[in-house]
């Protein structure tokens, strides 16, 4: 089912709801309070909408689940206005001017991940780190749903996400920008800590089941693999391009980057 | 009541859950007890419950009438765990036996992580990196329920979990067998990535909104601090633990260790 068509038009979650507050990028038009909701900081929420002039209505609880079934909404609605995706182009030359600087272009390709909550967690960890941009496709993908917003726990405030049709066009982008483009699978060629992150990268990533589709894999400058030990070798996506990550940030760091 | 926390099965009345305490071949996770329920061994039950240290609550019955429909509860109802529980001390021993071998021992200790995915999660990228033990708290603290196995996506089989009364007093256990104690918090006195993660380690993680208690905290031997380069600093407790795992991972792999 595809899911991906509902944007993210409202967000859940006393968390995410004060981030976007915060954030001040996204225009949260109104916020829904269930009447029973008792959260330990919710009057800092009501404090932060006050000041930014953002409605805070109570409703039942059961309207709350109307909008937000099955999600763990902890009584706090919040209207937005629809995520918006970055336009890919722009953003690919914003990364290629980081070229140089002390803060090295570093994207995520993520190819047909399917689960909005692996997207939102992705998101998280790559605002964590410092990562620039993240790509999805446009098809067969899941997109910036309530789902991966509410995992993203506000970091879609800050890291832009942009869509592109065709994910092996994209490498060819990235590329005429001076980006490496490093792909990854479990034979890949590198181990993925022998590779140097402290140059501007985009990592692809392909679905958990399935990996990177053959065609953008060959369109890959390097191909790194994770080493495992255990007797399960499944590792989670979100936490395989945590691991990466963590890995580019400890290698900068390192090198004194900033 | 959160609806994720089922367990794989339920058993109820009074005789039934009296056995399965005594018995203790299953683990029982929690007991649910109908506010209006005066059954003549009841008490003998809650005594029972408190030197086995699982928690008992005080449920309107309708909540039981849901879990139990017509089921003759006599207004009792335990939930049992999806996989089996290791015994602690067993398992602590079993860590102490590989001090010295090509794999030295590498512990996870979780300290009130309430949400079963996130420890399904992380026991799933603990047998990807080969740790060997993972030791949750009693109370206060997702256990081994169906949504914890489901995220754990068969690594429950590999790895030992087991449960503790005291966190606090597990650091000691740990220390009496020369495994060191190395906590995380977002002010720890060291990067994860000085600490020296080929010796003996047990690594404490705490809950996602607060982190490692007090208590806990001031008894490990050193604490490590992630850091991060976002402006939501805001790390998912799976991803945490994935960044520290795969470190020692490195870490193990450049020693030469197995």
């Amino acid at each position: 089912m595809k899911i991906e068509d509902r944007a993210s038009a409202i967000i859940y979650g006393v968390g995410p709801v004060l981030e976007a507050l915060r954030a001040g990028t996204r225009s949260v038009e109104k916020i829904l309070v269930a009447a029973s909701a008792h959260h330990a900081r919710l009057n800092a929420l009501r404090e932060m909408a006050r000041v930014c002039g953002v409605p805070v209505l109570r409703v039942p609880r059961v309207e709350l689940e109307r909008l937000a079934a099955h999600a763990n909404h902890q009584g706090v609605v919040a209207f937005v206005a629809a995520a918006r995706y970055a336009e890919a182009t722009e953003l690919l030359d914003r990364l290629a001017k980081q070229i140089g600087t002390a803060d090295p272009p570093l994207a995520l390709v993520l190819d047909r991940i399917e689960d909005p909550r692996n997207l939102g967690a992705i998101v998280r960890t790559a605002e964590c780190v410092g990562a620039h941009a993240v790509f999805i496709p446009t098809r067969h993908a899941a997109g910036l749903t309530d789902a991966a917003a509410k995992t993203a726990a506000g970091a879609l405030e800050y890291v832009p996400v942009a869509r592109v049709a065709n994910i092996a066009q994209l490498a060819e982008e990235f590329k005429q920008r001076h980006i490496w483009t490093v792909g990854t699978a479990q034979d890949g060629e590198l181990v993925y800590t022998d590779w140097d992150w402290t140059q501007p990268c985009a990592l692809f990533l392909g679905s958990e089941g399935e990996g990177l589709r053959r065609l953008v894999r060959e369109r890959c400058d390097v191909v790194v693999r994770i080493p495992l030990r255990g007797r399960t070798e499944s590792l989670n996506v979100s936490v395989a391009a945590g691991a990466i990550l963590f890995e580019a940030l400890r290698q900068r760091a390192v090198a004194g980057l900033a």
